[in-house]
């Protein structure tokens, strides 16, 4: 029994059911009961317990150590519990009004480091910059497979609920569609040049360097702010200052990247006490898959590749899960000055 | 200092940015706290303490009652806290690529019982028609307003965060933009008509009662299924069976709209075990509002309005938050098969 994919027939949105074999009790109590952390001991990301997880994707590696086995930096492993199967095809079918496929996709874990219960903003700055390298290796890879039009890269800290591993890591996700959000940022920078000529994300980063309002901290090649609309407190924004649509792309700035990262996830952390977050890495789509190439023929000169940050600070209300209308209790403008204390 | 609408220059979201006078300790801290209710002798919305809202705006009065005072079925009185101000223009103002506007609308308070901590579940019949009732007539009040584009009806069953009163109410919310979700909502509609010459509800609609397989109730003029791409475990809809695009001009049918309402309501306390959930109405825009007439001509045609219930059972991870692909570990067949019970 695999998941499903299913296109809502108003919205065009895509969901993906996923399959279990509980009774509804059980459902509603592992969703209401509190998470538990799974200890040090049972930990499967750490060294030496390399045999606990599916076959290694990929990992750097010291002193020409064996794939599966210590010495290793940072190791990539498929998701036991994998939203999307890598094997077969999509299978998309049409039923009446509804849309549906397979959920076939690929669901790795990035293990960032080999110590348990290292937060990544404890990681040194060469770590982190080893971790941001993987991202980019994988996002390449996967896009080989012309089957996946996008590849994102997010990190969910703090539980959501069920056991939890607490070993620093993140997720890397390959769709046969476009996450919604991702897909109105394209069609929305599309219109922005179809009708200016220009890049919607450089003309914003160009009115925040002037303005100085949002801007929480910048280097050489990036900028980090808190977007004028920002949907959720404290939410941030890293962008690189040369227009790149592509993050797996903007190689040569790495350690500049490394540094700003670094930066923001711990102001983040300092400012709002250790608090839960999700990063998400939003760039271009998979250029070798039928219908991206054609749908966002522009890409490259329209979009413009960030990192976002959102602290997880409180709970939706009817408001916005009923009407999609985000309540924001910090205005941008104190939120960057918070963080730039 | 009121509050500020803001465009997402990328998306053409708009956020409401909400002022307040705390440090961001406190706020932090506001957000992780637990709630805790108000006591029934401090409520304010119980029969007796009318004097503790402000002024009442619409009552269901029984005996010729005078306003504010006791002897009422329902009583609508504006937010001590309002999301939006109902006094001034919108100010509509471009500072380069962003656009904001001042939080310029109304947000009202339909206290649905004089009785202290009653669900709505458990009130009789004629107390739920009533509330339907009121919400048809403020809508029709409030739709006279020019500034307001949309009006929403929504509830929001248990606690976000805070100081919460029990007291069984719900929130109509005027606005001067169409909220997200329902905007997308009426775009995918007007494509589905425009490429089809039909109402892609009325279309949903028939095939759900062709197939059956989502349908948890229906009765002579209303239909309550599971949604094929429902975005939540146990979402329902409610809908017409005639083509209506406006649920306030839905007047004759009210006692079968009451039933099945009151029975959804019903059945999903029962088998989630009283989770909280919230619902919201999906209606058509204010005609009668700049703009909103010229963009959705056929708005009377191609939208159908609809009762969204959405059970708040489990907690958004980075997936969600940071690309707006939901995923749903109930498929929408098995949660009607357990709402049919």
């Amino acid at each position: 029994m695999e998941n499903e994919l299913r296109r809502d027939p108003v919205t065009g949105n895509w969901v993906v059911m996923t399959r279990n074999d509980t009774t509804v009790d059980e459902m509603v109590k592992s969703w209401r009961v509190e998470y538990s952390l799974i200890d040090e001991g049972e930990c499967p990301f750490c060294e030496g317990k390399e045999k606990e997880t599916p076959p290694e994707i990929f990992a750097l590696r010291k002193n020409y150590s064996l794939p599966d086995t210590p010495d290793w930096d940072v190791r990539v492993v498929p998701n036991k519990f994998p939203i999307f199967q890598i094997h077969g095809a999509l299978d998309s079918t049409g039923i009446g009004v509804y849309d549906k496929m397979r959920g076939v996709g690929a669901h790795e874990i990035v293990i960032e480091t080999p110590q348990h219960t290292d937060r990544i903003e404890s990681l040194s700055l060469d770590q982190i910059k080893d971790v941001l390298h993987v991202y980019k290796e994988r996002i390449l890879d996967l896009k080989r497979d012309i089957r996946f039009r996008y590849i994102l890269v997010y990190k969910n800290f703090g539980p959501s609920a069920g056991a939890v591993i607490p070993h620093s890591h993140s997720h890397i996700i390959a769709t046969p569609i476009t996450p919604w959000r991702i897909r109105v940022e394209f069609i929305g920078a599309k219109e922005h040049y179809i009708r200016r000529g220009r890049c919607i994300f450089c003309d914003i980063k160009q009115q925040e360097l002037d303005s100085m309002e949002r801007v929480i901290s910048e280097n050489n090649y990036y900028l980090a702010f808190a977007p004028f609309a920002s949907m959720y407190p404290f939410q941030v924004w890293i962008m690189p200052k040369e227009h790149n649509a592509f993050f797996e792309e903007d190689v040569e700035n790495l350690p500049s990247l490394a540094q700003i990262f670094q930066e923001m996830i711990g102001r983040i952390a300092e400012v709002l006490k250790n608090t839960d977050y999700i990063y998400a890495i939003h760039t271009g789509p998979n250029m070798l898959a039928k219908l991206v190439r054609s749908r966002w023929k522009t890409i490259e000169e329209d979009f413009h590749w960030h990192i976002e940050i959102i602290p997880k600070l409180r709970r939706f209300t009817g408001f916005e899960i009923g009407a999609g209308f985000h309540l924001n209790p910090v205005f941008p403008e104190d939120a960057a000055k918070y963080l730039r204390f």
